[in-house]
């Protein structure tokens, strides 16, 4: 028989068995898919007892309610409380709680916005605070408006550095709205974690970097109650609510106990552990909705003409400085493009945007892994958000990217100083694996284009195209070679050099496109005809226009790029031509060397992918 | 004329000289260049002057002397100040220094070990402190010698979370042998830090995360001198010295002024900033060797008989295990070898070594980037690191994989829980883009082993590769295919399923290598013959066999692999295959669709990867 709990009026007896309830069906759960982690979700289970029994304001109808409070797991493995906790709240039924982990169940081991309630994936440590410390940016100076983010945290994955760049994020902005609550059960998956029940320890920490840190035991719904009333009342500073629980809480045979980590429950001890816990699994809790507030303070998509900056044929503009450009074009056209920045910005041009839209720019610091979760936080809040720093230091944030292809996060990022061009800085600093790191996302999209006017275009095509969207921009300037008017597709390519004698195609991209224009006209000056193909779009690639080309010049294609040979555009080429091919001749020019330092062209020509290494692979397959 | 310094002697007024030198040199070597970063270099002269002039023991003709002291520049970017150290203690020249930046030159934009005295290529920020933590690791628990490790950091890169995971550590294993060093001279590239100088913040933050925390102004010598003087003489904490320093420190124009980042003096000023330093540039410093020490305390190399755990043919063991079993009898044979783990030790099964040689065993807790950069500490130290965790997570430290690589490092990592093959858990914790980021390290080996005896030779192999050597593990139990006396070499294939009437070629690797012979066992059956290569060296691959089989087969290719299409095992055929071959049909098989949970088989036949789906792509090549 259902029994309603109200947040209005319950009180510790309602919680103590609302927790119950939900160690309960985290058992159930668990054990019924005979795999996940029911002891990481019973210690949490009174702190989500007393949040979602009086203080969480979520709309469970109307997931896109901007008024909503955001509840973020950022320990991902407690999946059965999460799932519990909507099913308490009668979002799920009891039998759709039991399909976890099953094949098509969209309960799945860790939390994806499959399910309309979850704003992001999570089940890789150390994400869920900083994507929190995003939604609660969002919520704060875009939205503002007044809803909480929530983010359960465990104590393991405290040692991951990005929760320190959430903390020290959020502190510098002030993140009233954000609480992190510490559910330190002292066990890691192996042993105990650096600091066990040191409780001190994590709050003298999160003061440090400018938190409130609130220590309670996190198995007194009275001191649950009392922390989450004081959190809220924060406005500047984040809070860190360090709660004491155990492991395995409620169940005699697991509480506190080494070596439960990931374990479901047997079979044989479900009963037992059930009977311990209580006779627990009817009671609904009616989660208030929000207040209406403001609604949304912004309005989606376009809301001016946009005007893309432009240059002039022959005018020299580096890729990097048309982004910079573009970005506030598209900042001035649009109230719901955002961007952040890794402390570059004068050398990502993203300070175009900053200067001319500042409520808009979110400078990040050096803290990449942060600046993606940001972007991917201010996504949810159905911002349009461009993150940019130099392509090499994108690496930083790859476990980011990866999970924000889970969560389907629609984010875009722009990585500048790409490969050996970027001249005497050196190899540090030189991204030559962001093509083959950014095509192993799924459902990716990764653009570098070659000039400025190109730039403007794939920029302003890059605002609505779902899922991750990397452009790949140059430091130094390159020549304008399309004009203003011409238009480029996602998926598309541009043949800049074509005849009817071609004997050999040539496919290239940003700074290489203008080393192979030069060779095809140095090779043209000895009678042969050479295709270029400007592959401004690497993933999706225009898969025909190469077939058609190879074809046309009897399989002799030669590819380059100023990456690495793995995983870049050579083998991009490479996948769009297999199996549709016959009589295939390759030449790919890729960096290969470990580079140093010097100028742009010595280590371009070093490298082996300048105009005269281009001119001898092309002519080895003309004449070969 | 060249004046010495002797360390036993010197006080401030030859630090004060010093530090000028050290800025004259800065600023000399960059303007030259034409770029570089002197005013960053600047605010550290008076630090590293004290330090080389007083306390730094460092054997600049035996750069490989195990008692050598450790200085590590963080903050690579003030190269220009590193090179003009050396040229101060005489190990390099004026007119080497000159060379800054050029091409050819070692002195490259950023540090790199190309230089003797360099341990680690630094330039992305927020690395040299956890790799600090590596050498002073090997310092305490490993060689147990006294040398002392010393990190220059800026102050914008504690922004970086993987500084905090530094932090961290480092007090919990007591590094009293390590002092961070920090140059908070407020201003990061574009604007000033977070914390600006409020040094009592970095301390308070120090101290919370359990250092001693030392506040001193950054041009005091004597108070730098004291603070040097404090750090050595901690054994179980490290030491923070919060150094208040000015960026381009000793010149009028360019002191603490904004928007000086990364800006060498232009040629005309050159002189004025000179005048303003003073007329130094002659300067030697005797920096003193170490006491001799007790030498190395490890015999590199084979010490014992390395017998490798076997299984017979039919058993049923998971990679991961063999992985475990080898890495421990690894230990037991070679002194060298160390074994890291991110707090998965009983999923990657790194728990046996850390059973057996707990004294050679690393917990580095839920930290990824640290637990790589302590890889690559230890090999400095000349340890043969393995390092292991679920591979998805290893994209956590993709930035410290690609700097390791420029560093030189020789580091074994391993990852498990490739692919879907893991079932239930999901996405979050399946490595799908693995095998394209670990391909495009430079000088990268990438191997994937698809049983257990197949796993131990090839774990042994990896001891002595260089470079960086990965290894993919699986989850799931796989049968025992390879007798426990067959050889498995790097760059080798094994073709599994071999005939003269072969029809297609099926290459597959790891779990897709049983799909595979499944498969081919069942087209056998209906008169199809099929050759099946266990590609299980992916990098190098083994491009002669792939292509040999191709011929044989007609061109007919089938490669299948449990990971995105981008950039892994079809993209490294294509590549082997490319200009060699005419006439392929190619046939790739990868996982297209974002997996949810379910079982391993499940799962495996959704993402089209299953012994079915192999039936029917080389039914549909071996028809076509």
């Amino acid at each position: 028989m259902t029994q309603q709990i109200n947040q209005e009026t319950a009180g510790v007896a309602q919680w103590h068995s609302l927790g119950q309830q939900l160690r309960v069906d985290s058992i159930r759960s668990s054990s019924g898919a005979g795999s996940g982690h029911p002891t990481s979700s019973m210690s949490a289970a009174d702190l989500l007892a007393v949040l979602m029994g009086k203080y969480l304001r979520y709309d469970f109808d109307e997931p896109e309610n901007p008024n909503n409070d955001h509840l973020i797991f950022s320990k991902g493995h407690a999946s059965p409380l999460l799932y519990s906790v909507y099913k308490a709240a009668g979002a799920i039924s009891d039998e759709e709680l039991l399909t976890f982990r099953k094949f098509h169940s969209r309960l799945q081991g860790h939390p994806t916005p499959q399910i309309p309630w979850v704003d992001v994936a999570t089940g890789s440590l150390g994400q869920g605070l900083p994507i929190g410390v995003g939604v609660a940016l969002a919520g704060k100076y875009l939205d503002k408006l007044p809803y909480h983010v929530w983010v359960l945290c465990g104590d393991s994955e405290m040692a991951e550095g990005s929760m320190w760049e959430a903390f020290q994020h959020a502190s510098y902005y002030k993140l009233g709205n954000l609480t992190a609550i510490l559910d330190m059960n002292r066990l890691g998956q192996t042993r105990e974690t650096m600091n066990g029940w040191h409780g001190d320890r994590y709050a003298a920490r999160a003061e440090a970097f400018g938190w409130n840190a609130i220590q309670i035991d996190g198995h007194a719904p009275d001191e649950i109650d009392g922390a989450y009333a004081e959190a809220l009342e924060e406005t500047d500073r984040p809070t860190l609510i360090v709660a004491r629980t155990k492991k395995g809480r409620g169940v005699s045979f697991l509480e506190d106990v080494d070596g439960m980590h990931g374990k479901p429950v047997p079979g044989d001890d479900v009963q037992k552990a059930l009977d311990e816990l209580g006779d627990h699994d009817d009671l609904l809790v009616n989660v208030r909705k929000p207040d209406p507030g403001q609604g949304e303070d912004f309005t989606p998509g376009l809301t001016g003409e946009l005007e893309l900056p432009t240059w002039e044929v022959g005018d020299e503009e580096a890729t990097r400085g048309a982004y910079g450009a573009t970005l506030k074009a598209l900042g001035g056209a649009r109230e719901d493009v955002v961007a952040l920045d890794g402390e570059v910005s004068n050398s990502t041009k993203s300070e175009e945007f900053a200067e001319e839209y500042p409520d808009r720019y979110f400078e990040m610091f050096i803290a990449e892994q942060q600046m993606v979760s940001a972007a991917v936080g201010m996504s949810v809040r159905h911002r349009v958000p461009f993150a940019s720093s130099f392509a090499a230091f994108l690496s930083r944030a790859y476990d980011f990217i990866r999970m924000a292809a889970i969560s389907r996060a629609n984010i875009r990022l722009s990585g500048s100083h790409a490969g050996v061009s970027i001249g005497e800085d050196g190899p540090s600093q030189m991204a030559l694996e962001d093509l083959a790191m950014m095509r192993a996302v799924h459902g990716s999209t990764v653009l570098q284009p070659c000039d400025a006017n190109q730039t403007a275009r794939l920029v302003a095509e890059m605002a609505d195209k779902d899922g991750i969207v990397y452009l790949r921009t140059l430091r130094p300037k390159t020549p304008v070679i399309y004009d203003a008017s011409e238009g480029f597709l996602i998926g598309g390519s541009k043949t800049v050099r074509s005849s009817d004698e071609d004997a050999v195609t040539v496919v290239a991209s940003g700074i290489t496109l203008h080393e192979a224009t030069k060779a095809a006209d140095e090779l043209q000056e000895s009678g042969i005809a050479v295709r270029v193909i400007d592959a401004y779009s690497i993933k999706p690639i225009d898969g025909d226009t190469i077939r058609d080309a190879a074809r046309a010049t009897g399989g002799k294609v030669v590819v380059v790029e100023d990456h690495w040979p793995e995983g870049g555009l050579g083998e991009a080429v490479l996948s769009s031509l297999s199996g549709r091919l016959d009589d295939l001749h390759f030449e790919h020019l890729a960096v290969e060397i470990m580079p140093g330092s010097g100028s742009s062209a010595e280590l371009m020509d070093a490298a082996g992918i300048s105009a005269n290494h281009i001119v001898d692979a092309a002519r080895k397959l003309a004449n070969g």
